[in-house]
């Protein structure tokens, strides 16, 4: 009974919170701190988005409750909503649009099969790739990749026959040699929201195709290329100083031609901005400026520890079976 | 006009959705799919938690309208509670009980000037230690802390006066020499679910402050310390396997006492895990072993960029007065 009281005025001291500034937002703007008063004392309050529970009936209760929909906008089989997550759908008397919107709703529909693989859990491993499965295993996975024609959106892009209008930044086509190179928008930014900013920088030469092909010899090519990509992106939006500039590089990237990702450095990422997939820029240059050995050398050499998803073609034909092999098991047939 | 019967239709597509099973969570399950149904075909839906306004009206609107409020408990000055979202704390008619918590709520009462420093907006810069200002400025800045006593819990815990319940698993203490090491939980884990497992491994040798103490000459050491650590690991937690580990180490860290994190490969983290904090133990080590030069060179050579917050020490005291020299301005006064 004790303890029950002691909740009550528990509850009873959060009613009584009164706000006097916000003082910050982290997590996406997920959890929000607050400072105010109780009883003219100071009070701290940060207020946090709950995870959703794992209970499917009260997801599923928490979809026919969803309330104030409002469509943003369709296109084609996507359609974007926001919502606000407490009932009164049916009582036509309570006036839900004062509520604010606490969720983001997307439909896809109809999906297909690739739709629901993709937003399947992807169970992820970590994997070795020493030098050997690179050369053996790996790189003919990426030489495949790049037969498939999958880079002929970039070679589009790099010869500027599409997304021009995307381009924000680019040296003059075919003119700058091997320090040619280009700036656009990551899909995932807004193109408005500052600390989101995420920018991808292609060059135009096509000979890196990713980080293991980087060697001693790139060094000066990676250093200036770094410093025009840091004066592009701070010419081309001037809200932004030199050191609120992060770069950084994925192992394994999604397409074969190297590329740089740009952010604000206050931006909030999860997974591809994680130890396991990403790797500053900058460490890049200085592990290569303290390699050993002549002109030749590189990243080739290093064993490289990352994250790959289980559903993954690498997991499946490369690292599944290894595994498999070193415990002594067969691997799965696929 | 059409435009608005065109958002009637999507959302009586969106009411017309029949839930078949969850997909996967993202985000720490901030982010749930769910594949499901519409007039017998396939459709996939996406929701996710919607940021707070940054309208300090709407977020005080949101504060006088919690439901639903639990008291989880306290400690002190600290306060921790669950909500709801939407209002109707006042009208006892309706049973707002049946509703899902989608809220965390904090409360620290009465609030000292440290809480709100700590939850105040940190903007975040990216520096560039280059050896000779680690040397000079840097290094000084370590000392200082270490001499502040701020390592004493750690003594305590090597020396197995404190925390003694909390240590996961640790090696006969002061018998394995460099070797010793002990496993903690990180404070952020809840020491129950899988994926966010999050350990701490303090080596007992205390001679290596950060990454920047590391050198050629330790790498049979470090790669004996995380095969140790793996092979800890995995034997606590049965249920995880060698492949779903996830070793990093941050620098600048927060205290001077070499120290290892330990994750679930597929944790969620934002900024702890990320490049320009976290730099991967695996990748260390091979940077170590292919840097040029004699067993007594490493780390302590290269140029580290990574990211401090203004209200930090490092920041002003060290960083900004060099930013203001090159800037050829004067810093403020502190």
């Amino acid at each position: 009974m004790a303890s029950k009281n002691v909740g009550l005025q528990e509850i009873q001291l959060l009613q009584c919170f009164q706000q006097d500034r916000i003082l910050s937002y982290d997590n996406n703007q997920l959890r929000v701190a607050i400072i105010g008063h109780i009883n003219s004392m100071s009070a701290l309050l940060i207020l946090e988005r709950a995870p959703f529970s794992t209970y499917p009936d009260q997801i599923s209760q928490t979809i026919r409750k969803l309330s104030n929909v409002k469509s943003l906008g369709t296109n084609d089989i996507y359609y974007w909503y926001v919502a606000g997550t407490s009932s009164y759908l049916d009582d036509i008397n309570v006036d839900t649009s004062q509520y604010p919107h606490d969720l983001k709703v997307n439909l896809i529909y109809p999906c297909t099969e690739q739709h629901i693989k993709k937003y399947s859990r992807q169970v992820p491993r970590i994997v070795v790739e020493t030098p050997e499965i690179y050369r053996e295993k790996v790189l003919p996975y990426i030489i495949r990749q790049r037969e498939l024609d999958t880079l002929i959106w970039i070679w589009n892009i790099i010869e500027g026959k599409t997304e021009v209008n995307d381009v924000i930044f680019r040296t003059p086509i075919g003119q700058e040699a091997d320090e040619g190179f280009l700036l656009l928008p990551d899909l995932n930014w807004d193109r408005s929201t500052k600390e989101n900013l995420h920018l991808l920088a292609l060059p135009e030469r096509r000979d890196i195709w990713s980080i293991r092909d980087l060697k001693k010899k790139h060094l000066s090519w990676l250093r200036i290329m770094r410093q025009n990509l840091l004066e592009a992106t701070v010419r081309t939006y001037n809200w932004l100083e030199a050191d609120q500039v992060k770069m950084y590089v994925h192992y394994q990237p999604t397409y074969y031609h190297f590329h740089i990702h740009i952010v604000h450095v206050a931006m909030d990422v999860g997974k591809t901005m994680a130890v396991g997939k990403a790797i500053g820029l900058e460490l890049i240059i200085e592990i290569l400026e303290f390699m050993n050995g002549d002109q030749e050398q590189g990243i080739e050499q290093m064993t490289l520890h990352y994250t790959v998803g289980e559903a993954s073609e690498l997991w499946q034909k490369v690292f599944e079976p290894l595994k498999a092999k070193a415990d002594g098991i067969d691997p799965p047939l696929r």
